[in-house]
């Protein structure tokens, strides 16, 4: 073993969990709507079980998305439904909440025997809780123990913790990219992480529908208070008229926090009568969690969502407006 | 001085070529139509040869793009047009060709005594030429030559050799993107480089009138040659009509080639009768710099421009796609 240059006192911790693993069946568990961290930790996660010759298998309630596919190889990972428990024992990665892994795994698990995760607000839910919220991505974590456990990463499981990396930090775009993230991606590369050829597979396949739905979105683009809030609509009916799926909307919101001098990016959409928001704050001075909290939601200060049922956009939006009228005049400016 | 780690052969000359340049007064150019790698290299060289007690001055021909205003920080770096020559010798950054720093400066100027740059496609036209084509940008080199020879980086140097290196890479999603370059943002944000910090300044300072273009050039989005080719326009007046300027058709392109099965992004500007066009592959198998050729232009296999006097798109459209539709004809599919 190197010398733990990364976690010094958290991957001896993960050696000896990884132990205990030994001779049992792992059900390795992501959240609901897998993103790319979730999908990559996975795929890491299950590969290097493997090679330490421990039965691992990667479990998802929902379908892999169409722009990760690529990263997950030939690393057993199949969908809640699908898994016939043998007496597994379960080991969540990028789940802050143990609700995330849906309903039938926690059903399924009502022990969680490892938990690995960068979220602050982590519920430390297993027998042995590894949560660093320092780092970037759950990838970077797993990555780091890997580094400093010297485990055996092979070229798929470089790629899928660099595209953990790559996606959560928004192409090393948001504060949680530091040195020691650039230092993981190097040391990735290396290993057999290929930036450009993960780049192509997540940003370089879109389909023309998301493309519609992303012109229809900027055409909706409204600006509230004076220019410091900037709300888009996926009205009813636009996803058919597209042609895009609901997975497309990932990212919209942020367009309409992009422009100078928004505070608040706001998307709202109507799924049929069922409304979904999304806040996106620029500063975490505003608090958008305690805005989606009075509409059924939550979140982080900077990014937050809400659900309002039996609506409509005409009937929320004034709704909305009024609750962040409030809260920025609370508020007052940021320092 | 450290041992040359990163470029063991040209870091000296690159010493060299400094001690020449003590006791003169340096004129450090950029190309016309600046973007974050030419703003961050002339920043670099302008401070670094101040910290060696060199008198030096950014010039260029155009100015400095409002979301790159916030990294030049103190330097002194001014308008070709208001430029008083007093004996200044010159130094390039990023300048492919000579004829890319603009009219004056290739008059005042009919020697460049250095040329740092990192186009495989470089005139070596100085006394000097340091080119290295397999770095992601010219600001990679210099922050290699600097931490080879152990300069001194203060944090706004830091600072614009991260811009450079982000902006030329896409967010470290080309592939120019090395374990090197990683290696390089890591020890940049040890001297002061603040990755989210750049973000914010790069994107997210939008105009509204730029979320119209790209609104704008959505919904013009065009499939040909069975989905292989997606095109995009600009046509006379919309930049009038959304406020937008010039600039902000920078990257537009992208989102032509990003969509699945599209093998070329085009777009095409129509500039009051000057039409501009840009073609990017996913692929350099496609060598989209030979179709530029046909219409005045040129660049690189991946990325290429074009330029048609006197005509509109109407008109043009249709000699655009028979050129595109011989050269995909005589090139097959890719392996």
């Amino acid at each position: 073993m190197s010398q733990a240059e990364f976690y010094p006192n958290e991957s001896p911790q993960f050696a000896a969990s990884v132990a205990q693993l030994k001779g049992q069946k792992v059900a390795v568990c992501g959240h609901l709507r897998p993103d790319g961290d979730c999908i990559g930790s996975i795929v890491a996660v299950v590969r290097v079980l493997k090679t330490l010759g421990i039965d691992a298998i990667g479990i998802n309630r929902d379908e892999v998305p169409a722009t990760l596919k690529a990263f997950v190889g030939d690393t057993p990972l199949i969908l809640a439904s699908d898994f016939q428990p043998e007496g597994h024992v379960a080991v969540t990665v990028d789940c802050a909440d143990k609700k995330r892994i849906g309903d039938r795994l926690i059903e399924l698990f009502p022990e969680v025997a490892l938990n690995v995760d960068h979220h602050i607000s982590n519920k430390a839910y297993a027998q042995q809780n590894l949560i660093i919220a320092t780092a970037s991505a759950t990838a970077e974590i797993l990555a780091g123990f890997y580094m400093d456990l010297g485990y055996e990463i092979d070229a798929i499981t470089a790629q899928a913790l660099y595209v953990g990396i790559a996606t959560d930090t928004g192409q090393f775009r948001f504060p949680s990219t530091t040195a020691a993230t650039f230092e993981i991606a190097r040391r990735l590369c290396e290993y057999g992480a290929q930036p450009s050829v993960a780049a192509h597979e997540l940003y370089e396949c879109e389909t023309f529908a998301k493309i519609k739905l992303l012109q229809n979105f900027l055409n909706s683009l409204t600006m509230e208070f004076d220019n410091r809030v900037c709300v888009g609509l996926i009205e009813r009916g636009v996803y058919d008229e597209t042609g895009a799926t609901i997975d497309d909307s990932e990212g919209l919101v942020d367009y309409a926090r992009s422009i100078a001098g928004v505070d608040i990016g706001v998307m709202i959409e109507d799924r049929d009568g069922a409304l979904k928001g999304s806040l996106r704050a620029k500063n975490p001075f505003y608090r958008v969690d305690q805005v989606a909290k009075l509409f059924n939601g939550g979140g982080h200060a900077c990014a937050a969502g809400l659900n309002v049922d039996n609506s409509s956009i005409k009937e929320f939006y004034p709704q909305l407006m009024e609750a962040l009228g409030k809260h920025l005049e609370a508020l007052g400016q940021p320092e």
